[in-house]
């Protein structure tokens, strides 16, 4: 059975006793699939932008490095592209039908990152410094901007009746995802945040784009609304759990997996679930750790902080019930995942891939 | 017979002697229209974004005040939706038909505002402060990245086949504009730019959209390619008229006027068409502003230049030629926006109206 490791090397379970491991050979060369038909297109597209954009874009993507010289930098899990062309394959369409799919997915949530590293002030993103860093806070806005438009215009430019119900759909996610973004700064000025105002916020900042993917494929090969919506249940619900393994990651994942720093969210004070959930739990160790926070914000910055500092937070979340909660919370959200899954009829060999890909997204450590 | 008031009161004409007086009050009303229709639309559209980003958005057009008071004030001259109601009658459909596209116009124009505002640094517009000085940089960003996806949103909830095309000509026309932006931002850090690269960026930024309003409507009311495409072609036009006009008048406006500072393009140092055409003239006058402008890039700031130094440069400008070759560029332009036009078959009260908007948009003082 999977598990995230703690820092002290404790393992966390986060998928139920009795699924079914995950065969992780399956899901790589279902992520490598992705990246493989959706990065020529990619290119191409990043190609067509005004110089210096191409060049900021192609460093963001991890194609070439600050000076320009090719390089190979992890350009992410790729999730979303595998997502699309099972979703082709889910309308019993091609792989192949999904890739405009994939690709314009991708420049939306890349165009997300672009904007929030620069709105949120992280310096870093997989291991290297983000774009606005690098090449200036207008480069951030400017080639953001253009990912944005670009995944537009590749989708409409197919021309075809599904290429616009597919844009639409793609428009109602990056609205959600804004939505989610401007709940998100919003609530970092604010000393309480319910349990229900976080999921709502991640639904928007992860599910929306996350249940796209799971569509758009479907829609460009031509499904119905009702099945498109189906997958975009599955998709929703599998972001849901997404980020609740990203929440516990924040906190207690693995710095040289996640390539993040140690406490990672706590530093940022972050309103994640696990914090929330601990505050809203009431007990004795709820409530000293919300005095704690409290006191805390009233500091500008961490800077005098140790790690001892944070690790007592940490475990402070953790008494109050912050961390089982999560867990418990992306457990339920994979199974509503697959539950939607059920409704809907596609090839048996899709749905498998579909599911193994739910498992991954609550097993993985980075 | 209209003309740009210069600063010592001079007149400079810009529309060729025969041209017809623009009727004043035919244009006002036009203008009219296209605000009185697509404004209730652009608020019940602005009313769907979440929180803080629907009062930042209200703040921007000029709907409320920094408190949230409700207040009046110049939400812009509103050519875009006066031709886009315009468009929708040149195929023979009512001017209501062009509404969505109106408002989509102008929500990507208001994007593009909002993120070139901060990405250029300036901190007034219309005679106010600009969003990112009021309401911080991350809600400048947010919010016009929220007005981008609003304006396909739009569209693309029409639902029809008409809808989908219309939205690919305004992702296209938004590329470039992001393209003309990236390539105004490389062009500051360079020393010299010819007048084709300026005529380019121009073109990209200030064309592409006015030729999008113009085709829009006309799309969305069932007009063939062809006709979108000399639509088009009158609106780019138009657009590197009116562009030409507002270089004119970044130097040589008045300031009541424009509601910008005295020099404003030279305090900011723009290679607009004057600066360009003037340095590539080639004359003894060329060559002294070659040498000046050269001596000024080496200062990182004019603090300590006074009105007279920068009277001394727009002088030396006009000398060159620069003035006169711009106003000429606009009468150029605006010839070949007019007979872009003879080759559409429409109502001939909207010809008439077209020209009378051209006219306006050359003779125009802010």
């Amino acid at each position: 059975m999977s598990v995230i490791t703690g820092t002290r090397g404790e393992t966390v379970p986060t998928v139920p006793p009795g699924t079914p491991a995950v065969d992780t050979a399956d899901v790589s060369a279902l992520l490598e699939r992705g990246r493989t038909l959706s990065t020529p297109v990619m290119r191409a597209a990043v190609a067509r932008l005004a110089p210096p954009m191409d060049t900021v874009a192609a460093y963001h993507f991890g194609w070439i490095d600050a000076e320009g010289n090719p390089t190979d930098a992890d350009s992410g899990k790729a999730v979303r592209p595998a997502l699309a062309l099972l979703s082709a394959e889910a309308a019993g369409a091609t792989p192949e039908t999904g890739v405009p799919g994939a690709v314009a997915v991708e420049l939306v949530h890349n165009f997300s990152l672009l904007h929030d590293d620069l709105m949120d002030g992280d310096e870093q993103r997989r291991h290297r410094d983000t774009v606005w860093k690098v090449h200036g806070p207008a480069q951030a806005i400017l080639v953001g901007d253009a990912l944005f438009a670009l995944a537009n215009e590749l989708l409409l430019e197919l021309g075809t009746v599904e290429a616009g119900r597919a844009t639409r759909r793609l428009t109602t996610a990056s609205r959600k995802l804004i939505d989610g973004q401007a709940q998100d700064i919003s609530y970092e000025h604010r000393e309480r945040v319910t349990v229900e105002e976080c999921l709502e916020m991640e639904g928007n900042k992860t599910g929306a784009l996350l249940a796209c993917a799971v569509s758009i494929g479907a829609v460009l090969g031509g499904a119905d609304d009702r099945t498109a919506d189906k997958l975009e249940e599955y998709g929703y619900h599998l972001g849901l759990a997404f980020q609740a393994v990203d929440d516990l990651l924040g906190i207690w994942g693995d710095p040289d997996a996640t390539g993040k720093q140690t406490w990672s969210d706590l530093r940022q004070r972050k309103k994640s679930l696990p914090v929330v959930a601990a505050l809203a739990s009431g007990g004795e160790a709820s409530e000293r750790l919300g005095r704690l926070l409290a006191e805390d914000a009233k500091s500008p910055v961490f800077d005098s902080f140790t790690e001892e500092d944070f690790a007592h937070r940490a475990a402070l979340i953790e008494e109050a019930g912050g961390r089982d909660w999560t867990a418990e919370e992306a457990r339920r959200q994979h199974a509503v995942a697959l539950r939607a899954l059920d409704e809907v009829d596609m090839p048996a060999h899709v749905r498998d891939q579909l599911v193994a890909l739910a498992d991954f997204v609550v097993v993985r450590k980075k």
